[in-house]
């Protein structure tokens, strides 16, 4: 922690100051330039997020060295993590993943009859959504654990592991009995209650990022769940909340580079939700495989005119097999495997 | 709900729209101009939230004509919803309200002494966190039901209303015991369990903007309450998140007049969060009672610099007092007092 | 400045940095912690803006330690500047002034019976564009040179000072022959060959927020005209662009006291173009005023429905009017006149 | 243009609306709904620009049906528009170009030396500026006229075409006579005197997008210059402004494909200036391929240490290299070549 003093500091501020941060047992050292004098402390930087150094007199601006996350640093783990989903399903290594299903289960017919399409296509792991956290009250809530049955079973008639998205910290132990991975969905990166339960549980969970979260926010909410001790936390940028309109989110990009270079964890990129158009979905996919993202999660529906929800934004089937056959070049190209 | 039809648009394309959109109940009013064709429809926008016309060919954009929400609507109540919170403190009428306290509830004897001060400067409701919803797991996270307790016992020995947030659904009971109002947190806004649950006690709510929420999806998310039963919701603006990192958040001043054009339910200013520096609470509160806030929501603590949370943003007893001599004259400038 | 060093740098990068450094004359100061190496620099902070320290290897991150502005720095000037328009009119004292009148000068005419409403509800200085920044090159570029002639005719019939908006370079000598103060627009903030240009001639300036700026940035441009000889320069707040719609831009409310803190210079706010609409222009106006500006511009047309460009955020003379007095009342709240 | 009136809308103010648009001969179409009453207009929309029908007592909203773009737009142009930049050097067709060079021109050698090596690694365009928009008035500007003639004489020797940045229209007519290419820097997308000044020459221009522009605003900049005559416009990405600060800008990769949708101009990304870190320009640079840009401009500085501006995002020629091998696999995968 570094602290530049105000050009008028006084003599008893300073003291005030180093007293209080000396009987936390950090060692100090003062720089006096020209025209600011520095404060740096040396020792655990977690017992100073204890006091707010803000608020001395004296003080103009407090900087922290260090970034506040440990455990799902890269520093903390040099190697990039592997999450095995189930046998063969490893992410986080070579091969990607693609996600892919409609965005709520709407029948037991239906789940399946996508299923077995996009297991065709290539995908491994099978989504559909139980309980929708929806804008409005007056649309479609999910059909609940009658949902999390249809999507186990389609799931288990095609080889398909299965994630879908978990809202409240009552129904988490529920969920985790039908299905592979448990997904967090933006609304909900920051709903704290949730994020320890999903820590407690032995379930990968897929941390989608809020929609105006940093970075930085993003890491915080994953080392909720790793430091309740689940450490299968695969971290999904699904776009965020800018200025610009044409779409429905923007796709960051740049997020998913910089979260390898910060953390081991694997990043999934979410090009439905990014882009919110299903004719930008396949740019926006081919995109984060370039970019060098783990996998993909990838809105399908047999027919969206009717789609219960995200119809906007879901491919028919046939776009997404050519898609997918456009991502296993670009993947090759990087190196890869899809 | 308009549909603006491609340039191309076929005539085959045309009829698939009309017979999905007629099968629903709807009529429909077609205007062809040199340039574009447009579907109008008139009946119920309801039933056309279920359908995602933007997926069907030929359709280039589809523009609602009515707002998604419907009781918390000016149009739905003309009045302004004046929320009794107990007796003697009526918000949304003449009279503005001030709650002030600290962040958290640090212990008994503290959230007694700070009461004591507030009620004194003329604050009418007490705040004070007992579940805290922090970024960092490795930070305090609140007193729990001790917290309440203490809470509960300052308001009730100084005459004081009080308000505390409520994080999880499964503690909405235990909370609804202790206090007068319910807060949902920012991050909390779109926690639609957590919404539902508030929705079906009889206790004011306090609903705090999303940090990246539109003032439609806050006015959502209070549709959610109401539509679940419970009417006496209040409004909170406490900055949202831009580009600008000279302040933790940018008050959103114009907030307070649109949402009062929108909907007749009360609007509070939180300059605290709004700001994030005390030095800047003073000119962001009277700037909220200038724009025509019913109430504000201030965080004041002994020693800030002995805050568990929040101490950067937090005003003294004394800047308290002296603000809250400020605010009066302002609010006399507006016609009303506080 | 402050380079905080990889957890991983060698001895040998840590050489290659100082050896850089003090070969600028610059002293170092190394603390080493327990989880990173620093490194503190003494001397001229500006000297270091030429090396770009973060591509040295082994550098985490570079921390300045004071802001790149000096000229318009409150460390500069402990007193609040006071720019004098004409006799009479000193901006950045007790009294605040009201600039008013049309976004566009359309008429002789048109300006001359606006400058007679604006003057009688107690404006000071008259505002009307000649050069119109549009952003569809279809519609109304402003009237040049005729434009100006009508607004200072105006201006000199009632006694008002005038400010007009400058576009090109070229065109800075010709407007300085008809008005008071030059103003730079939103979209020119970072226009460097406009800035020097207004930088070199002694006439106040107006220099608008850019539509994304930090506040930083803003006062960078600022330092740009100061730094070129011209002192006479007042800030106008007039809304940054954020993710919310319902505006057309949002009012950064605390960016007034925020300047007022880092700078000399006056702020002026612009409660029409922060909103963009005319029913929220006196609740933004009186925010500002409460806020601690000096000054506001507002928007005011005889007949906004006949407007050439922004009518929707124009008020009518009588609502200007009633503004005015309402002004005013806050401006006595808070101890000064308008 | 459709105009949605409000609940409570008069006979009368129908009328006045109705009376004001048939003046202009345009055709109304009324339709009444049950809860909203609707005008469409059907002409020439751009007449109604002129009338800010938005403050017609009544209204509650006016809805654009066509883009406010002509020229620049798709449905003007079906086909992708190529443009020339000298024999051998086409930009919007399959084969993607890549621009390379400095931020700045330094010196006459340096810039030779590194032209050498981007022509090398397989760059057509060589990069560099000789007027710099710089936040700061005390940082390198630029070395003007001096510059250029390097520029254009290391572009001869190696056989590149150049391209620079003109922040002054007074600068056009002395730059064109030294480069292949304008650029209009992002600061300047909205000056519209630069804008009206190189739509009046016969030169290819690289029109940024601004920091904080929507795409509309972007593609009505390139309006301007079309409609003055210069139909050689190449759009630039190059990262929009978010409240995210891990990278310098956010590269907004939607809306390379969304412009390719909207309008036929090629577009171009600049991953350096859309990180601003060396380290994230490869992923950003690959992602831009895949989502099918038609080229990129990439800083490239023999020594980063010693770059008078941009060095932390500045690749050193050797990455430079490895790079374009690996961008031409994704171009290959996608079915193109660089």
């Amino acid at each position: 922690m570094i602290i530049i003093l105000k050009s008028d500091v006084t003599d008893s501020q300073i003291s005030h100051i180093l007293g209080k941060v000396e009987k936390l047992g950090l060692k100090t050292h003062i720089s006096r330039g020209v025209e600011r004098t520095i404060i740096g402390l040396i020792g655990p930087e977690d017992v100073l997020q204890v006091i707010p150094l803000e608020v001395f007199p004296g003080v103009e601006r407090v900087l922290p060295v260090l970034a506040p996350y440990r455990l799902v640093s890269r520093e903390f783990n040099k190697e990039n993590s592997i999450i095995t989903i189930r046998e063969g399903i490893q992410i986080g290594c070579g091969r990607l993943h693609v996600i892919a299903g409609p965005c709520s289960v709407e029948s037991a017919q239906g789940i399946r009859a996508i299923a077995h399409k996009v297991k065709k296509a290539g995908a491994t792991i099978l989504r559909g959504g139980a309980y929708k956290p929806r804008t409005s009250p007056y649309e479609f809530q999910g059909l609940g654990e009658e949902g999390l049955k249809y999507l186990a079973e389609a799931g288990r008639e095609c080889g398909l592991a299965t994630v879908t998205e978990v809202l409240d910290p009552r129904d988490v132990g529920l969920i985790c009995r039908y299905v592979d991975i448990l997904q967090i969905g933006a609304r909900n990166m920051q709903n704290f209650s949730l994020l320890k339960e999903v820590g407690k549980v032995d379930k990968p969970v897929l941390l989608k990022r809020g929609i105006s979260a940093t970075i930085k926010e993003w890491l915080m909410s994953a080392e909720y769940i790793l430091s309740n001790g689940n450490f299968k936390v695969m971290l999904c940028e699904r776009g965020i909340r800018t200025f610009e309109t044409a779409t429905r989110n923007t796709l960051d990009i740049n997020a998913v580079a910089v979260v390898k270079q910060l953390s081991h964890l694997p990043v999934i990129v979410d090009p439905s939700h990014a882009t919110g158009k299903w004719d930008l979905v396949a740019p926006a996919a081919r995109a984060g495989v370039a970019a060098g993202c783990d996998g993909l999660i990838i809105e399908v529906h047999e027919n969206p005119e009717e789609a219960f929800s995200d119809g906007p934004q879901s491919l028919k089937p046939e776009n997404f097999e050519i898609l997918m056959r456009d991502l296993q070049k670009i993947a090759s190209a990087m190196g890869r495997e899809i």
